[in-house]
């Protein structure tokens, strides 16, 4: 056993432990020190280096700790590692912008079906509540909570579809969760493996998109102007069908009454049919009273309803909930109930008080006017075009469809767009593949655009189609 | 149009404009103001009631406002909502109490492994990140972000990795998702549907079941005092290996640098063979230096690096992130792009300056500290009862493990420990279903019991199981 010619520098930065560990690992890093070689002992090296015991104790312990030496009681200390552990540098560059920034930088005006409005947030009462609830008294907040979300959300929640959408359900049907996308994701592993899904098509991509990237079939249903058409549905035979019946994404269709009763007894015939009610924008209706949720004609229990604060309040928040029938709700309880809920409690806390203190009733009503002179402002906009523009949709919602009629192709539609500054979205993007042409079709989400900017966005991007 | 039978209080606690605002409001839902009757003018009402036009214009203006009213220019005020808006209790019965509080009711201590020091979470600073970034001037924060997290985030966390755990990546390589659950649940989507995973065993069970939940073959790996063994995942042959290189969970052992090298050597033999490094707690070492990441020896990109702020921070929080390679990268981005980020926003950016501005390096640094005190109070506590109750495990991190040597089993440890008021785990729950007896062993996580309450917690237990 040779002795370690290690030079210390007590002036240098690092402890006289760190430097001697450093040297050590180095040593057998680079074969210096081979396999099985034994060091010397803690009283003889820290003699030979002028240093304390326990400076060489800590240095070992360390090296110890990693695996690269071993202590053998009465033995000594023996190398554990070989010389070919090198530690090597990637040498990746590193982007020194925001590669997003980079892609937006271009765009004047985007007409995302997803965006709201964001001036009209109400940020200081959401201050407010996140000022009280983030607070030393509820230091009980910081641990995990209930796997379903927190009690005074879900309760409120079950108030708010009550009052607002009819739906009787306790908070113990409530499951709230990060965005529908997660919720579904869940969801789908209450399923049997080989179930067979119905989706509206067009409908909300992100869902096709997300059931595609599952094995199991997926079906698409044609929507007309009642909605989605149960027949082909007994014909393709799915066990779960995906809905928006208060306001078709993207076309705004309401569903019939008719099909509303024929889609429940399609369902109640099997036992391992379900239904998936999204209603994802149901509060945005401006004339006369709100539809009321299919789940709300659902005593057998087949709906699965979820729901969003995406636009209702902000995307950004990422809380969403879905209230599931309650042989579901007991297998996601045996099967599931060991995830974690993926929404953070404070932010649970804050948006139950503001739905407690009134401000989410009152948030609703305001935007609920703002986004209707929007949709008046927009459709006026568009009158002096109606020869080759036409509105497809419902009056309601963040969104419209434009049917275009001036020869151009729904692709040469959006490049045109773009070319002027503006985003805009095309129908074939939310479908399962077919395209839908004669005449093209164009998804224009209104509501993130502010109202002084409204003329100047719509005439821009009508303009960059014309010839 | 009648008059408006308003009785005013002038001593009340309540502004005159909210008394009549509310007055309105419940004749409207109430059903006895219609759906487009007239209400009475400003000046008429003012003059009815005794107070000034403008507590009436107030209260007008807030009805206006929810859209309970219309403003009709030289026609008057209408009521806008019918009578069936009436805010209904919901008739089920509903637990007047947090069931989950119910459940926890008789516990005085629990020493649940996920439980962190609440009491000296830095709220003051928290909150006033949080009161920066909830502002009118982010308002775009409030639209959906990157899908990989938010830049600023992903840039500290990049930091970070680099100079705490030895980590070269760049912020593109970095996915933010809502606990390790999801990030995983998104992983496996990443891999071939046939793949198959090696597991440690006993190992951190939210993993095992959630794997479990899948069709995929699971195999159990068995942990030696130098880590998981690499010898039976050769043979066992699984694609994808789960491991806790830096502090096994529950063991605490440390993965030694040679099974470092085996198991990368392992990896890089085959194209579809990953390891997934979960690095839950490796901030908490309280002698020498922190074990360097596996994914530091990493240069073949075979390493899928797994980080939380579940134990460095809070757990409520929802806050994990992963370290891809680069070609899982590119398949994420192909296949999952269009998930959105399942965390919100605002946290992200509370959180990015929490790290930019230092405070959660001291943070960790404080908790450090009071968690080496909390561990050396238990192993002192436990120091009479030798004979009996051995402590398994690394002197790390915020649990430990204890080998029960008093002839009960381990199901009787945790009645008794219960019966005391004391919640405690046993590691067969952290199995694939092997029993691991003989002695029995007990998962103690200590971080969550207060300094002042270790002694009592820890002797009461340890009563609770003499006989």
């Amino acid at each position: 056993m040779d002795m370690l010619s290690c030079h210390l520098n007590r002036d240098a930065e690092i402890s006289l432990y760190e430097q001697l560990y450093i040297y050590i690992k180095n040593e057998i890093t680079e074969g210096r020190l081979a396999y099985g070689s034994k060091l010397p002992s803690k009283r003889k090296l820290a003699e030979y280096l002028s240093i304390s015991q326990n400076t060489v104790e800590t240095a070992y312990d360390q090296l110890i700790a990693e695996g690269y030496v071993e202590s053998l009681p009465r033995k000594g200390y023996f190398v554990m590692a070989s010389g070919d552990l090198e530690y090597v540098q990637p040498s990746d560059a590193k982007p020194t912008t925001d590669p997003q920034e980079e892609k937006h930088r271009e765009i004047n005006f985007n007409f995302h079906p997803s965006w709201v409005d964001t001036e009209n947030f109400p940020f200081t009462q959401w201050r407010k509540y996140a000022k009280n609830t983030i607070d030393k008294q509820n230091h009980k907040l910081l641990l995990l909570g209930d796997a379903q979300g927190e009690f005074e959300l879900r309760q409120e929640i079950s108030h708010y579809l009550y009052h607002a959408r009819g739906i009787q359900c306790s908070p113990e049907d409530i499951i709230v969760g990060a965005g529908v996308e997660i919720l579904l994701q869940q969801l789908l592993l209450l399923f049997d493996r080989d179930t067979m899904y119905g989706v509206e098509d067009p409908g909300y991509h992100l869902i096709l998109r997300l059931l595609k990237s599952y094995p199991n079939e997926v079906y698409p249903l044609e929507v007309d102007e009642e909605g989605i058409q149960v027949e082909p549905i007994e014909k393709a035979n799915p066990n779960v069908v995906y809905v928006t019946p208060s306001h078709h994404f993207p076309y705004g269709t309401v569903l019939s009454v008719n099909r509303r009763a024929q889609l429940l007894n399609w369902a109640s015939e099997e036992e391992t049919r379900y239904i998936i009610e999204d209603d994802y924008d149901s509060e945005f209706r401006y004339t006369g009273k709100t539809i009321p949720a299919l789940k709300s004609m659902d005593p057998a229990g087949k709906v699965i309803y979820l729901g969003s604060f995406s636009k209702s309040l902000i995307p950004s928040l990422r809380i969403s909930y879905m209230v599931l029938p309650r042989p579901l709700l007991q297998k996601y309880k045996t099967e599931l109930g060991f995830y974690h809920s993926s929404v953070s409690r404070i932010d649970q806390h804050i948006l139950a008080q503001f739905m407690r203190e009134g401000d989410f009733e009152r948030h609703l009503n305001r935007m609920r006017k703002i986004y209707r002179r929007k949709l008046e402002k927009i459709t006026e906009l568009l009158k002096p075009y109606e020869k080759t523009v036409s509105i497809i949709g419902e009056r309601s919602g963040l969104h419209i469809v434009l049917a275009v009629k001036n020869g151009l192709r729904e692709d040469e539609l959006v490049q045109r767009a773009a070319g002027a500054g503006i985003k805009v979205y095309p129908l074939s993007a939310y479908s399962l593949g077919k395209n839908y042409e004669n005449p093209p079709k164009i998804i224009l989400g209104f509501a993130g655009i502010p109202e002084d900017k409204m003329e100047t966005s719509v005439t821009t991007l009508l303009k960059s189609w014309q010839n």
